[in-house]
């Protein structure tokens, strides 16, 4: 057995979830709110898409860097959608954005490289890192970023061996943005280091409150990583994307071709139907379903005691403070889980940044369970 | 850009690829034997199990090692078809054997460990290493061992940082088989070695002379791997899985958690109908085919003047000493598109050993087009 995973931890939530199954099992009615993925099924369009796909034989493998003319409909979609030109050979098409992160990760930094990233922040990130013998500068974030990496603190942590910098936004598992603003004076610092910057958005459409925009819109020599599953519900079919400079194509190619062969075709086939305007009407549907339910529980847990001192404006996450119950979130979510039958997910699956006072509630169930969640949560805070 | 790839190739082949496509826009009529894909569609039960559980709305994520019928399914294989006793809690179910390559080298070996395999073989193994920082040691193969490792090979080039030797059988590109009595030797070796031997039986049913066995009967101490493209023509689905032992689980689930979340859904159900009898029959008769075209392709190439001086016993390929005609084979291949239109592999996709006098051929074309590749390399070599 290697060496190299000894840093890397299992997720966390898997402790909750193993015993949310074993409850279940006995009959238990369990609330899940510890999940990062939509409740929604794939809509119709796509799994039509897929399927006439299928039909018609079409299960060979694509091209490495993708079907082109999925390539070409998400370059279409940055136009349309941002008035961005990305030209469709800039499109790498990934098995789900973790495709996408790996093959950023590699063909940008070498073992013993740093990448610099927020605590709290999506937990492969940093495993991605460790997988590949790159070194991670974890940045503890707070409210006063807007729990997002901002100048300031990318310059203070500053070090020779960071060569790149990753951003998430709408971040998981905060659901905060950073702004344009920020993102440029970000940019200028991480190109005058000779750095790599990388945006996530694969939470990139699911934006509440303001207009959705993309990192692209600051600069082409930015990757880009983003995802069918979130936005456009495909979880399951395991397709992302990356838009990548002119200047690592060759190599994502490569990369590519080796670790991967290609995405897999069907759900290249299906998301083919992603960006229809049918689609589209789908998908924004339930975006304001996810904002309704969003506004319900941001309200609600704070009523019950809950810190989130930054509003959510994306992603389906809330990230809240629960000091006022409890100093470790583990257990905390134990507690919970065992006397409430609610499941949610601890701080330490995001971090070690005060990881321990806070807990991730997703709002992937509809309003009327997540009400019964609160109650069940009331119950057992205060009438115990 | 990280120096992680400098030494990765892109497939040699590609060139080819690239070629052959502009030559057929331009109306020509390639005949393609140098892809590593069966030409057979996906079978009809496989196609028919995956439509249902789209229409069933079941493309959420699996558990990361899973769905737990298929690899209770997967399990039963081997005892069905070979009397093994495999627990599913065993089988990690993966993003194609590559996404099992990726884990298995992973899991068992650090940056500067070393891994044992040979020349020729299949490419992204050397370059799933280089990702990885794993160095390797490329045994030259010839004739005299089967173009396989043997344990006298294997003993001369020991040394201390060898933590992982990888066979293949049958293999790519030689399609010949290692024998058991020769698997157990070296399965000692490597154990008393206190190094892990890792087995690609991605072709493992294609085998046309003798009983298909698997490296598990020798022990369940070995990392198998396999995959449902090849055999079960699943390939753009992506779907593959691995045998690892008991000691390896915890650490093969945090990084499949980690580096894919999981694999595909729809390939996942679409695999259930894999073993059923009905998709045997079809596969089985197209395995009957197969070996009918290499029994045909491999005498014809012979007569042209390619020397195979191993009969390939599994998988679809040959690989041909074409130093009759060639010692540069990257060139022969070039020629033999320009001038007869048919493309095959140059060695060099394989390695660095006399890689300069061999080409692959793929027997993935019916007997009317095999027939009329060679009747053009006949007119090739010797007609102008």
């Amino acid at each position: 057995m290697s060496l190299r995973h000894q840093d890397i931890q299992p997720f966390h939530v898997m402790d909750i979830l193993a015993k949310a199954k074993a409850m279940q099992e006995q009959g238990v009615d369990i609330i899940h709110l510890e999940i990062g993925e939509p409740d929604f099924a794939t809509p119709e369009t796509i799994n039509h898409a897929a399927i006439e796909s299928i039909n018609n034989q079409q299960c060979f493998y694509t091209p490495s860097l993708g079907l082109a003319l999925l390539r070409e409909k998400i370059a279409s979609y940055y136009q349309q959608e941002f008035d961005l030109k990305i030209q469709a050979k800039n499109i790498v098409v990934t098995a789900g954005a973790s495709g996408a992160l790996l093959l950023a990760l590699g063909a940008v930094l070498d073992a013993g490289d740093t990448i610099m990233l927020a605590d709290p922040g999506y937990p492969c990130n940093i495993n991605f890192a460790r997988f590949l013998n790159i070194d991670t500068c974890e940045v503890a974030v707070d409210e006063s970023s807007h729990y997002q990496l901002n100048i300031n603190l990318i310059k203070q942590n500053w070090h020779d061996q960071v060569k790149a910098v990753i951003l998430a936004s709408p971040s998981n598992p905060t659901g905060t943005i950073i702004p344009k603003q920020e993102l440029v004076e970000i940019y200028n610092w991480v190109k005058q280091k000779g750095a790599t910057l990388i945006v996530d958005e694969i939470y990139h459409q699911l934006v509440y409150d303001i207009p959705v925009s993309s990192a692209l819109s600051v600069s082409d020599n930015i990757i880009v990583i983003n995802s069918f599953s979130k936005y456009y519900q495909m979880t399951g079919w395991r397709l992302g994307w990356c838009v990548v400079p002119e200047s690592l194509l060759a190599v994502m190619d490569k990369l590519s071709q080796n670790l991967f062969l290609a995405a897999s075709t069907p759900a290249q086939y299906g998301a083919l139907a992603a960006f229809d305007p049918e689609t589209k009407k789908i998908l924004e549907q339930r975006r304001e379903i996810l904002k309704q339910r969003r506004d319900y529980l941001l309200d609600a847990i704070q009523d019950l005691g809950f810190k989130v001192p930054v509003k959510p404006q994306g992603a389906f996450y809330i990230y809240a403070d629960c000091s006022a119950f409890s100093n470790d979130s583990q257990k905390f979510c134990q507690q919970i889980l065992e006397q409430s039958h609610v499941a949610i997910t601890p701080g330490k699956d995001f971090g070690q940044n005060k990881s321990e006072k806070y807990v991730r509630f997703s709002y992937t169930q509809d309003i009327e369970t997540l009400k019964e969640a609160v109650h069940r949560i009331k119950l057992f805070l205060y009438n115990q």
